[in-house]
């Protein structure tokens, strides 16, 4: 009987496990020894965490980098071949939205593999629910432009796209850039406009707030999020 | 000192409820009793299955409707004033997400209530990560027209954007109609096209499968997704 490759999910915040990840999630990852990881460090962090019976030197921690070549790959899915269950995992959130892992999965389903995804935490996921905007349909877009003009531009783009489907639009923000894209929306997209900010989603300072550009721009300066090396989803919706 | 307004979602198939949703959500789920839903029913099937302490007769279950009022929902958040939680639950899955939720939350952000995302399974999420096709850029349609003539021009149109984008296209289909689906994807869609398709999620029967318009043409029957009596989810990628 050959191997699953299973999606396992990892925490997006210093929160306790058990608000993370179902306990079922938690035991099939404490009875797998293959891991294929976005992160050594973080993934050895996880794997501690969730209490491995295993040494983690006994596990095989494999990172796979940005661009898997086909060649490592297919040597990294062979355990499951001889019955082995292998595990992906991100360096944060869910395996496969966002990072690198769709590729092994592709290879997974080219030679034939069980694939299991698993339940737990997603930011993009959280967010969207939380944001109160329309969840019926939706537009993740990653990552912004960095440079002013071109994220700007972007802004506009997925504004009008917004308005003209009735669909919110989601993007993400690294800790550091933040505050500087919450500021660009504000200065960007009309007033009415809304947007919803959500930072350290499942962790201690979790804070989600939805208002239009006009309450947001007109809210004092301590009711705004704070996004200072916190990782942040934005979620808009023009009307 | 005001209540929280929860997003907790449910189980997505006949499954233990400890492989959907971590132990501090089933946790919250227990002291919650005031509930507001998509549907009764299933709401105090999951109650049920959650063991909450009351008996479900003396728990507040407010169905919210399609197009829930303002004036109904200011009356359901009221419970918050006075220091008691509220959980939104959707008929299956993620409130929120192509669910009536949203209104409620959006009612909630501007009340000035806490908002809290409670982890737990998302079938359009699960898909897109078992999908192995690329997740940093995703757009969520719900559900596609069901004339054959619209709905073969839509697959059409949301293919021509996956190609020019890069875009990962996820839509959803009934029990009903999902094989009707699959077959208008292998007739209308272009033969490089990658689709994956996954039924049962988190339950029993779970299967995701992946393969290229052609491949699946030339799949014999008996490996072809079950689709009869099943919501499905499909992510479909062009190249």
């Amino acid at each position: 009987m050959s191997g699953t490759l299973y999606l396992l999910p990892c925490p997006i915040a210093a929160a306790p496990l058990d608000a993370a990840l179902p306990a079922e999630v938690a035991a099939i990852a404490r009875r797998t020894e293959y891991f294929l990881v976005e992160n050594a460090k973080s993934a050895r962090a996880f794997l501690k965490q969730l209490g491995h019976p295993r040494p983690l030197r006994e596990l095989a921690i494999t990172e796979i980098g940005h661009a898997p070549r086909a060649a490592d790959i297919a040597g990294w899915l062979a355990p499951l071949a001889s019955g082995s269950d292998v595990a992906v995992v991100s360096e944060a959130g869910c395996p496969g939205i966002a990072d690198p892992g769709g590729t092994l999965v592709a290879a997974a389903h080219a030679a034939g593999w069980r694939v299991r995804p698993l339940v737990g935490p997603s930011s993009i996921l959280l967010a969207l629910m939380a944001s109160g905007l329309d969840g019926q349909r939706f537009r993740f877009h990653g990552y912004l432009p960095v440079a002013p003009e071109a994220r700007a531009a972007s802004l506009k783009a997925l504004e009008r796209e917004s308005r003209t489907r009735g669909e919110t639009q989601v993007f993400i923000e690294t800790p550091y850039r933040g505050a500087a894209l919450f500021d660009a929306v504000l200065e960007t997209c009309a007033r009415s406009t809304r947007l919803a900010v959500a930072a350290d989603l499942t962790g201690p300072d979790e804070h989600v707030g939805m208002r239009t550009v006009e309450a947001w721009t007109a809210c004092p300066a301590d009711r705004r999020p704070v996004l200072q090396r916190r990782p942040a989803v934005f979620c808009l919706l023009a009307s």
